[in-house]
């Protein structure tokens, strides 16, 4: 049996990765749960799991929630402190980390110092403090097992290699739902059009990072740290039917690939059940239904958020901190309709470039970046108006 | 220093060898090479590795050779007591088994027993007698790395696998120059096409088995052995492209693939150099510059061989060895413009049939079955005609 808690379980990775953990209850027990403000769905997870300890961000949900499930049973924290609890509980040794954004920081890292294995689903910390991360993970033996789809394919190639035979990572992109639109047809498109992801269901804030290839620039960089290799030795391709979910190239020119059907929970399921895999009853892939596999170089002048990505990333120390919170300024407005799509670019290019980049020596700078980063990056906002 | 020896050097996959060795001087070193006829180039290669020893089919190029050579150098050998010196010369370590057929039997056995590892080029051996082989290969705690750039795939793709996460190997199969001919088109081929294999540069026996699916068929036996994994756990995908060399479907419904270029050195290189990678100037695979890869299921009807092969393998025994024997005499009597294309199937078909088969308890039932198939198969010619 593996106790597990999970931070960020009302979002669409935690609710299926409880979906999974249900279909095996032999395997996996919930210890612990943490949302943001989604008493409803909590409520229902908890009388659903019965988990030792939940946490949500305030104070007064906390005691509605508990009021609504009694004393006795579960115990409810909320805010920074409750993350902590559900994050280092003690029997619990994997910690899914599906929290978006910077407020899954500080937890992760509880749980990396309480021991606890992490699957890990919020690439945003690894990009705003990769670096401090994977010495956490390392000073405490832990594993930290990906949960992106691309990550958790190269992952799986990578068991089977030695390091030195590795001459570079391939991570694919479908490209998202623009790829080969002019771009005054980008500059015209709509909070409503961008979140319309071809082959993963996804929410908002993704599906947007999705469409402009910041996705998968945070992906390049969340790869440099997850396997410790530079980005110049991290490739993307663009590959429509998402099948592919990533590769890693040898030195004597051979390629692995990971392959399957675009359902999150493939790679959730692999990581709850690392280092072992799990049968299901998910699809499995058919090739003769799908359409032909194809793969191309991305635009990156049409989509330059990639390029950036690769620029904060060479810098190094807070640039990377300051580009994903100037990133999440500019989709935030998008989303809003306060900006254009072409926009989301231009705020963080102008954000990242006046970004002085500091070394990256604990939490701090990395904090300090990214409220830097998302202060200048809202005054930038007005000028594109 | 790896030290080898090649049986088979003049051949297509021996020559291809011994283009690798000699880019890495450093780490490969022939000591013994056999060869069946071909004096000149045997005398060549000798001249250019300086091997130990070299065995002839016949004495009297043996003794031509050795005249040649002049005395104190390589000492030349002849016949079936020459190969297995080949084989089991005392430094060698790796002995790449790449003769055509059953010849290569005896002292690929000899080389296991020996102690050496096997680099197998030679698939029909294990198709007759995978069994056994197998067996002595455990016994002698030696390594069997498959150099068909299918097996040295799923070989790459299971390294470091459990082996209970496997559902099933998937070989593909480029569907040979005929892939969706009609039937009555196919009678018409002619030797001069069927070798021209749309992808692979390959002999002519081998080419014409590529486009009766029969190459196919004795490989999923092949995989069978090397893999320890029933005929029903192992898939054929036509994919014209031969790009993907193979798969291995897991339990979870991931697929895990090895891609490459469709250049036999590089699982040479891999199967010279096993458990190492080595890095080499070969072309790397550019996805970008290929067509889309298509994956469909092979057509059993027009091209019934691969079904046979499955048959064979389901009775198990001596019927692998009958079919492979049967197959042998057809496709060379369709070379030799005796028999059309489509009576490949129907002679291979009428001559398994009638086998009887007989457990496979030692080698002799596999050379007996052999020879019964070729004089069964060869009576079979005049029904055709």
């Amino acid at each position: 049996m593996k106790y597990i808690s999970i931070l960020g379980s009302t979002g669409s990775i935690g609710v299926n990765t409880l979906g999974i953990i249900q279909h095996y209850p032999d395997r996996f027990k919930v210890l612990g749960l943490a949302a943001g403000s989604n008493v409803d769905l909590l409520e229902e997870q908890c009388r659903r799991f019965k988990p030792a300890a939940v946490s949500l961000k305030h104070e007064a949900a906390a005691r509605q929630l508990q009021d609504r499930l009694g004393r006795g049973g579960t115990k409810v924290y909320w805010g920074a402190e409750g993350l902590i609890k559900v994050a280092a509980l003690d029997q619990v040794q994997l910690v899914v980390s599906a929290m978006v954004g910077i407020a899954g920081l500080m937890p992760t890292l509880a749980a990396i110092e309480a021991g606890k294995d992490i699957a890990l689903a919020n690439k945003e910390i690894l990009v705003m403090a990769g670096e401090l991360l994977m010495r956490k993970v390392a000073e405490a033996g832990v594993s930290l097992i990906p949960v992106d789809s691309e990550h958790s394919a190269i992952f799986q190639c990578l068991q089977r290699v030695n390091k030195q035979e590795v001459a570079r990572l391939i991570l694919t992109a479908s490209g998202g739902p623009f790829a080969g639109w002019l771009s005054s047809r980008l500059a015209e498109v709509t909070p409503e059009q961008a979140p319309r992801h071809p082959t993963w269901k996804m929410g908002d804030k993704i599906s947007v990072d999705s469409a402009t290839l910041m996705n998968k620039g945070l992906e390049v960089i969340e790869a440099q740290w997850l396997f410790d290799m530079g980005v110049d030795r991290i490739g993307v391709l663009i590959h429509p039917q998402s099948i592919v979910h990533s590769m890693v190239e040898l030195t004597d020119g051979s390629i692995i690939a990971q392959l399957g059907v675009a359902d999150m929970r493939i790679p959730i399921l692999y990581a709850l059940s690392y280092p072992e895999r799990l049968p299901n009853s998910l699809a499995a892939l058919d090739l003769t239904k799908t359409a032909g596999l194809t793969f191309g170089h991305p635009d990156t002048e049409r989509f330059p958020c990639l390029e950036y990505a690769y620029q904060s990333a060479r810098v190094g120390g807070t640039r990377p901190a300051a580009l994903n919170a100037a990133n999440e300024v500019a989709v935030a407005a998008f989303l809003n309709s306060e900006i254009g799509f072409n926009d989301i670019a231009y705020i963080v290019k102008q954000t990242v470039d006046e970004h002085p980049p500091r070394k990256l020596s604990g939490i701090k700078q990395a904090l300090t970046a990214d409220a830097w980063a998302r202060k200048r990056a809202r005054s930038q906002l007005a000028t594109v108006n």
